[in-house]
Order: C-alpha cells, then sequence, then structure tokens
C-alpha cells in the first residue's frame, strides 16, 4: 500500500471504513499559516454524507481534530495531524461479501493482492479514505489561496448524459457550485441533474459523472517536466481518487480531434505579461503552467453498489444473486467536488515549493 | 526538473534535442534477462523520424549503445545506462525562436520557470527526449515478456475525427499494428487516416490522434492504492508524455454516462479463477489489477509546429506573424505507439517488483 | 520537514511535546500479522519517562492507541496509524525559552528555517517525537521477528568513560538488557554507569553514552546500492535520532587503524552455508548482509538541558545566565535503547521488502 | 539496486568497473551556472588512480564528457548527463574470482543477493563507481561555491595508528591540502602517513584511515527533520561510499564521554548574529544547520585486497589460498578526499533547494 503522496508537501491518509478512526497527515506546509478545525471542518462538510436527499444516509458528523501541527492558530511547519472518528459503522450490512466479491468492488483484488478476507467496507477502497484527502487538500488550499491568491474550483459538469453548460470559469465561486446540492453552477441543468439522480435512486440503480475543476492565479513555471509534469501529477492525483475512470486537461479529448491551426493558443501581451488568447491548453504548456487558469475534468463511474440484483459468482464460483443493502450514493459528483479540489491543492502546493526552491 | 519516474525500477532520461546525446538509465531490473542492444533498436526504430512519408524527415538513425548493466549479454541487475547520439542536429532552423515563443510550445514555460532562454528546440519539451523512455521501456517489456508472460500493445485508435473500431485485443500484435505505417490495425481506417495525415499535411496544419493499448496477462493483485492505484500510475506516466491532453482507462469517459447495472463487471468462474463476463472497469479494481486485460487510451493534442501563418507576439508583446520552418510531425500518434508501450511496461514492471516485495 | 522514512515499509511520525498527541503511520506492512496495542506498548514502556530513578520524571503513561490497519486482530495491509496522547504538559516550563535560545538545542535553529518563534518544548525536536518511532518500530519488529525470526537487540555499551565489555551477541536478549534499569547487560559496568548518572544527576549536568546493537538471522543478500547500502540507511536512520553524533559498523573508526590483513573476514563453510570466522564487516559486504549478525553502535551526546548555569545571550544578544528547571534526562542511553531497535527494525524490514521484489 | 540520491537534486550513477562507461545524471540543478567539461575533471583529476605512488597504478585517465544538460557553457536546469569511459580493463585479473569469494569483498553478497555470477571486479562494487559521484558532486560543489559562497574542504585525518593535528578549519583550502600527495594538511604527519602507506605497500597489506570534512558558509536552516536532518543525510550520504565504516558529526564518539556542561556550545552575538563560542555540535542542531561551519569525520577500513596470502574457501566450501594480483590501492583515504567532498556537496545542495521552497 501506498498512502503518501507528494514531493516536499506530502499527504499520508489513514484509516478503513469501519474502523476506528480515518485521517491524514500533512509534512511540509510552511510554518506561520492562520489555521484551526473550523478551517478544514467547512470542506469536510462539503464531503460527509447525510448532507442533502442526493447523498448516501450514513450518519456521520465527521468532526476533525487537529492533533498536531499547530500552536496557538499558527501552523508550526511540522506535521500537521488529523483525524476523524467513525461514528456510524454498520459492519454487519457488510456480511455476504465475506463470500462474494461484489461486481466492480474492490472486494476480489484486496483479497488477490493482500491475502486477507477483510471486509472491504471495513476497507480502505471506501470513499471513507477520502476523508483524510480532503482535510489535507483544505489546509493546502487555505494556504495557497491566503499566501499566493490561488483559487480552486470544482463543480458537477455532467451527471449521466446531462452536461452543463460551461460556466463563467473566471469569477465561478464555490458558493456558487453549492447553490444547488448538486453541484453544479448552471440553475436549469441543476435540477435536471437531480431529477436523474433521484430516479436512479428510486431504480435502485446508480450513475456516473463529471467533475470539471478550474485552478485561477496559479503562477507560470510551476511543473516539473520530464515526468512530474504539471498535468501527469494533476492525472495522477485525479485516478487515484475512488471510482475515477479518466482524467483530461484544457481541450482534453476534444485536442484529439482538432488541427493545430485551431487548437494552438496564439500569445498577446497584456498588463506587462505574455497571455494568450485562448485556452486549450487549460494553463499548461510543455507540462509547466503559463498563467491562465488551469482546467481539467475527471470522470466518474458510476457506485458499484446498486440495489437491482446482480448475477455473480462467490469466491467458490457458485452462482449468487447479489442484492445490496447497504447504504450508498447514487451518484459520486456532487460529493466528490470537495475530493478533486483537495487533490489539486496537494499538487499545486507540492509544485509551488518545488519551484520556489529554485529561487536564489 | 524531475526526470525519474518508479520506486522500485526506475528510469531516469537525459538529453536535449540538439545536444550531443540522449538516453536514459534504468535501474532496478532484476538480473539475468537475456539483453542486447539489438532487443532496444527494435523499439527504437518504431519511435525514430523517417520511418514512413506519414513522419518527420529528420534524418536520425537513433543507434542505441548500452553503456552499463549488461555483461555477456545478461543484466547484472545493475543500472542499465543506454545512450543515442543526435547526429542530425539543425539549430539554425530555430533561430527565431530566440525572440518568439512559438503558440502551445514550452518555449515561453521553460523560460519563466528556468530563467534562461535556451533554445526549446535544444530543450527538453522536444518529443526527442521520448527516446530515452522508448530504450528503458523496451528492456522492462522484454522482461515482463519473457519471465511473466505480459504482452503490451498499442495502437492508433484515432486520428482527427477518423476512429477505429475495437480491435480483437486478445489476440492483437504489434506486428499487426505495423502493417499499415499509421498504425491502426483496421485496414481501412488505416487508409482514411493516412489519407488524413496526408492533407493535413498539405494545408501545412497538424492534427490530433489517440493512441489505445492493452495488457495482457498482467497476474491479478498489482497496484498500490491509495495514491499509487495502478490507474493513478499509468495515468501519470501517460500524461508526462509529450503532446497528451487525457487519459482514460476501461469506459472511461464513456462510464459517466452509464448506469451500475450496465456498468458493473459480474464474476464468473473460468480455469479455476474468477474472471469478469464484460471489462467495463478496464482490468482493474479498486486500483489493484484482476487479472482481465488492462485497457486504456491517451488523447493527442495536435503538434504546435504548423506551417501555416499563425498570428501571435514575440517576447516584448510586438505583433509577429510566425511560419515554422523547422522539421516536423503533421501527427504524432503512429509514433507515439511504442513510446505508450513503454511507459506501460515501465508501470507494470515496477508494480510487479513492489507487489512481489509481500511474498515471504 | 520531512517526516516519512522508507520506501516500501515507510513510516510518518507527528506531534509535538506539548501538542495533544505524538505517534505514527506505519505503511506497507504486509497483512496478516496478528498485532494488537500490548505488542506496541511493551516498547513504549522501555521508552517511556519515568520508568526508573535514573530518568526524567514527567509523568507520561504514553498508552498507544491503534486508530487502523489491524482488524480483528490481524495487520490488513493497510497503514496502521497509533497515536499517544500527551497528558503531563507542563508548557510554563519553558517560558524563558521565548527569548533565549537555549545552548545546544534547536530553538535557534528552528526559529531560523521555520521563521517563527514556537515553544521548542511544544516542538518536534523534543525527545517525544521517538513515540512514533518506537511504536512504528514495534510492529516492525514483531514481524520481523515472528516471520523471518530476525532478532534486534540493543543495549547501553558506554556512558560517559565507562565501557562495557563486548557481551556474547549471539544470545543476548531483551530481558538481558532490561537486567539492570541502565541497560548495560554486564552487571558490574551497570552499577557503575548507575553511579555515574546518579553523580552528574546530582551535580546537575548531564553525560552522554554509546547505544551498542546486533541483528541476528538477518538473511545475506539485504541492502541497495549503490546509495541505499545497508549500513547507509542504518546510517541515515541512527543519524535522525535526536542527540546522535556518530555511527559506526563492524569495526567501525576502529577499521582506520587495522591492516587489511587482520580486518578481512575469511570464509568458511559451516551448515551448507559460507560463513566468515570473524565479523569485523558487521555483517555487511558491499552495501549487503552476508548472513552474519549485523553489528554497530551509535553515540549519543549528553543532554544539553543541565541545571547548572550557563552564560550564554538571548536572540537580541543580551548576555543571559541560564539554569534549567524542566524535567530532563542526565543520560539518554537507558532509554534510546529501544528508540535504536525500532529504527533498525524499520530499515531491515524496507530492505526486506525492496529485495523480495525481486523474487519471481 | 538503488542508484540514486537526493530529492530535488538528484544523482543516478551507472557502470560497471569493467564495463564500457561509468557516469552519472545530477538532475535538479538550476539554470545558468556556467560550466564545462574541465570544472569536473579538476576534481575527477583528484580521484583518479595513478595520480602518485600512493595509489593503484591502473591507467586510466578518466576525461569526462558531458552528454546534455549545457548549452553554450551554461546550465539548461535540465539533467546534467557526463559519462567517463573504461579504458585500462583487465579482466583477466580477475579470473579467480568466479569460483573463490575474497574475503572482505562483495563478491558473495552480490552473487546471493543477483543470483548472478558477474564478476566483481566489472561490478558496481568497485571503487570506479565512485566517479559518478564525484563528477556529480564536482558539478554541485561549483554552485555552492559560486552562488552561495560555501566552501567544502576534505583532508585525511588518519592513516592506520597517525592521526594528524586539527587544522586551522577557517582557511584550510584544498590546495593545502593537496601539497603533498597524502592530502594531510599537516607536513610533517603526511611524512609519516606516506612512509607507512609504503610500509604497507611493500608488506603486501594494506590499511585503514580517516577523513574528515569541513563546510564553511553554509546558511543556518539548512535540514530537514525528523527523518532527514543534515547529519542524517551526511550519514547516509557517507555510508553508501565503498570501504566506510563510521561517520561522526562535530565532537562525534567523544560527546559520548562528555558532560553537558562541557559539550554545550554557549551562544554569543557577532556581527549582528548569533554565533556559538565552540563547536562541539559540529555545525548542527536539531538536524538543521546553525551558521557554524559543518564538521565531521568518515572511517574507512583497510581494502579487502591485499596481496598477502589468505586462508579462505571457494563457493563449495573447499579450502584456498588466496593471493590477489589484481591493481589495488594499499590506502583508499588520499583518493577519498574528492569523493567525501562531492557527497557533501550533494547533499547540501539538496538541502538547500529544499530549504529555499519555503520563501514566499
Amino acid at each position: 500500500m501506498s498512502s503518501s503522496f507528494g514531493t516536499l508537501l506530502k499527504t499520508t491518509t489513514f484509516g478503513e471504513s469501519h474502523g476506528r478512526a480515518v485521517g491524514a497527515v500533512l509534512d511540509g506546509l510552511p510554518a506561520g499559516l492562520a489555521l484551526d478545525e473550523a478551517d478544514i471542518q467547512a470542506q469536510l462538510d462539503r464531503r460527509r454524507p447525510g448532507q442533502s436527499v442526493l447523498t448516501t444516509e450514513r450518519g456521520e458528523t465527521d468532526q476533525v481534530r487537529l492533533l498536531s501541527g499547530v500552536e496557538n492558530g499558527r501552523t508550526l511547519g511540522t506535521p500537521i495531524a488529523m483525524r476523524v472518528e467513525n461514528r456510524d459503522q454498520r459492519p454487519a450490512d457488510y456480511g455476504e461479501m465475506d463470500t462474494v466479491p461484489r461486481p466492480s468492488h474492490a472486494d476480489y483484488t484486496y483479497r488477490v493482492k493482500y491475502g486477507i478476507a477483510a471486509r472491504s467496507g471495513g476497507g480502505r477502497a471506501s470513499a471513507r479514505e477520502t476523508i483524510g484527502r480532503v482535510a489535507a487538500g483544505a489546509v493546502a488550499d487555505k494556504w495557497l489561496l491566503e499566501t499566493f491568491g490561488i483559487e480552486i474550483v470544482a463543480w458537477v459538469d455532467a451527471v449521466g448524459d446531462i452536461t452543463a453548460p460551461v460556466p463563467e470559469i473566471g469569477t465561478l465561486s464555490r458558493q456558487r457550485v453549492d447553490a444547488h446540492p448538486v453541484r453544479c453552477p448552471d440553475d436549469a441543468t441543476a435540477g435536471a441533474m437531480s431529477d436523474l439522480i433521484t430516479a436512479v435512486r428510486t431504480a435502485r440503480d446508480s450513475v456516473g459523472g463529471i467533475v470539471a475543476c478550474v485552478c485561477r492565479n496559479v503562477p507560470a513555471g510551476l511543473g516539473e517536466p520530464i515526468f512530474d509534469k504539471f498535468e501527469a501529477l494533476l492525472a495522477h492525483a485525479m485516478l487515484s481518487i475512488p471510482a475515477t475512470k479518466g482524467f483530461e486537461v484544457g481541450a482534453g479529448f476534444n485536442a484529439a480531434r482538432m488541427r493545430g491551426s485551431a487548437h494552438n493558443d496564439p500569445f498577446i501581451f497584456r498588463n506587462g505579461v505574455l497571455e494568450t488568447t485562448t485556452n486549450h491548453s487549460g494553463g499548461i504548456q510543455g507540462g509547466i503552467s503559463n498563467g491562465a487558469p488551469v482546467v481539467f475534468r475527471v470522470a466518474f463511474k458510476p457506485p458499484a453498489t446498486i440495489g437491482l440484483p446482480q448475477q455473480t459468482v462467490d469466491y467458490r464460483g457458485r452462482p449468487v444473486t447479489l442484492e445490496a443493502r447497504g447504504r450508498h450514493d447514487p451518484c459520486v459528483v456532487p460529493r466528490a467536488v470537495p475530493i478533486v479540489e483537495a487533490m489539486a491543492a496537494l499538487v499545486i502546493g507540492d509544485l509551488l515549493l518545488r519551484q520556489h526552491g529554485r529561487r536564489r
């Protein structure tokens, strides 16, 4: 298991869904940032279950506790350990899993890899693991915003077949995104998405979606070619989030259909610096930020846990019909928004520290 | 700059396009593999320029030389250093770049990042950097094939708007892929792709495309959650390749449009092991391989270098019309095929070593 | 700050002396090890203050709590998070430190490095940070012993000018070492050491010492030249322990005085394997274990906190006479014994996983 | 094998003693440093064999060639690849090694580890591997000196029983050290050391020694506790050099014999900054540099290759009398001086980049 991410700004997460606690240790954040638990709680509240009718009912309040790294309301430059206790554990809901690997879950692969038949619901493959990411990301996010003015805003771009129009990325705010529980900033689309999620839930099924994200005021020069290019680290970070199936930056897969004459971003001179007139590059050229907004999208599959009966087999190969009883989300993207923001903040923070090292 | 990739199987590349040489050091490969320069040359020849009318004319033979790590035709377990000399350097082609940053190239961002006005054509942002990747990947690829039977085959899935039908991924071979210079295994589609590339070249423009890849016989259990999940490392590896804009695994972005009941891969029992009846997961569940073929796709943008005039500005903000004179490919995906294979081999090899460490 | 150690077996520690808690996350340990809190507590009890008259009186019970990574008494292969709450905090003892950097403490360097005037007593430079190391090391130690039969035993080799005779390293046990509170297995020497420590304490001074360590049944083949040689990782691990000033393996600094003809360890054949007749190499040749006991020594300086008056200056350069009032040990080596064992276990565990990766 | 060292300033070495070439790739060095091959050659010449009667006669000129990373005499910020060809290979000298593991060499452990019977003389355990370190270190050294004024000077402190008086470390220069081939700056001692080495050579034996090193003008604030403390990285770096058996910083093992009242370094105010009146800490407190000179010592064992007959056994356990015929040094410390300097430069350079990342 590899539970650490980052080179200079390093996040280590821990905790199983049905163990005592989940959390993270964030190491490498500079000293002097004003920080208290409320700063972190705000993003955790956007991630936690039960925040709207669109999400799972698991009754967790997910209260974070700072164990280290802060004194008198300021970060010390030392590791910031954060812990959230698990309260509403119901391992009994997962009894059948001991004999039947759930389709498209991690039950089977964890058993093969670790050689142990632990309950996956109590495992690290649960979305509950992302609490540690969101907590660590919230700290990085505050540091980036207050110290460098970097703003990171994610939103729901698609649910199933419903895709939102492109919002005004220059001004989009988290408040605007949160105006609707589905976290799509276009009201009409949000309503349709919400209806679709409700319908899918009623049908005991689930549905996928896409989260988009913009990072504004990222200074030019971040990214460490050749292997730690900005987009490579973003892709790594995003594909490590549970249920993700794809990542694209700037024009993304559409770029594959374009001509160079249409895709290239010409330079202009504005306010004393070079900018580009278009942003098909998504703010990154040659693996390095160019000062334009960094824009990317992440595809999420439909949750594997569904109430509909599924024909499958148990570990011995005997046919089984599986009908999930555990609590689960019919669509993860509304709650995935703060997770995507968190991972983006951790990537950008790490790249900032690495680039600043070059300065005399 | 971060020019190393991998945890136990580590690749370090070096070299500028217009310097003396490019190459790589591959460290961590177990001892005892039969290896000579011809093994590596085969993949380099698939990558090199000038191999068909579809590619750039730069006259490089790209002959690799093994500097270390092999004795009497066997790997020693020590670092394998490989070097390819640059022969057909024409820095004069890039003279204008000193004052004008080429749109959607790395000229501007490299200058901002490193604070030095080096010729990008002589830099690391060049596709020539990928020689080191292909050389290292060819060694890993041979090791995976001979020791574990792992087969990695990439092909051109799309050029511009032209998309190939899905091939028979269970039997697709590199020989089949190479039957047409465009490296699309569907003959009719390959012809159309080839025509498109030729038309684009004639129009002094460029076009994007998609490379798909299948990895067969990957044992179940590879991948290191939480942060080094199999798909996360693949995404990292692929998005570090020049000109890539997107990555998806299994059903990918299509998964976002699906219902869970359709996307889930039910288990069946076959030949004594659990398999899945479908493979929307792309061979990976919970970040760990499940024994099914690992299937993914990588989007490439159209090359930024085009002969058409482009309106842009120089570093001082003065309007300039730019018309590229340097040699360049109108479409990179045919030559990107061995690069994608190389990066896949480096990821799988690293994950194999990491998983095997768990065995008593 | 860099609070993680290890490549495959990775330890991350957190916590300040006067914050809420200290602890560690151990990642990469294979699944299936029987583990409960008592296993860890045993080593923490050997490290904690107040265990004998020779150590500081700080009244901490240092009870460890497992937060994750274990289910039904077995490790899951996931990160093992361990937390010890701080109870007996007395930050008031450290009031003067805000204006006066204590000689040979980290007050001054932490302030310069992190740009923040945090109380060092509440900081990471405290010996209290080693709780996380000992907790993580205890888990690794149990795994190494039960799975591979590897036995790690450290002891007090010297206190001030008093050096113990070399014990029978083939059979030395922790029980034997703990027979005397000073943790020297030679009874007569232990008594003299104890008297010296008491005398030093009475004199309000402190004294240094040396901890020696033997690791038995380490299989041949561990160590990753060139840079992660066995002794290099041991040296790194040991010199990261607070108050250490030196490390030597095998004949160590004495080797510098020897002739090759005396230092070389000839091979013999015993029980079907090659062994050496002497062990000046300390069980490591070319950076790789040879199957003989790994033997090394670590030098600790006298604790910087002393009751004797010290002439120094405050941060503004004004002369100050400093007399420590905080609780402190007159000599750290008795309590350092389990810390040295812990770091040795973490190094060996990491090297085992890295070497096993090579096996088909 | 782990052939890379460093986090932001990363060195990767390659090459076997009897292969085609040895060398290194140095990645992460900032752009803009004036650099040519002569800068590197100077340190290689201090390391190479045959430079005096005190060293091995192997006839290598060790001419370095820059393969990448430099354009128009300035570093680009990209990987700097350096290669030295092997010319005077005499693998025949090592024929007996195929059946007899040489005592205290790496023959046996490499065979066990890698499972292959390669000639160790052609392997990575050879001192020839250090060419890559010295080349990379020479570049880092020049950067540290020219950009930050950091001066690193190592010297021979002891050969066998002969120990030099402590030199004036504030002004000691490499020129002064090189005044005598033995590289001890005290002329009388140097003569005695030289005589001892000659006597040992005549006796077909070998002898150990100690290299000391001072690093001046290291800014306060370098070092990354908890695990990457300055002294921990130095210890790691030094113990990775072939034939090293010990490391100590500041008062080192002597500190174990001292009282705190004598060992503590009181602060004084001088030229506007805090300094210490003594330097038992060796310039490092709490794992972080304090601005005083960093001083450390490294113990080297006597070379394992000796002409005297040795009673040992072959791989099958049959008794053998071994008498070395290969070329070899009777004492390595004169040639180890630039190696120690190189590793120190790589550690300091890495820590500088990591600390500078914290600056806004």
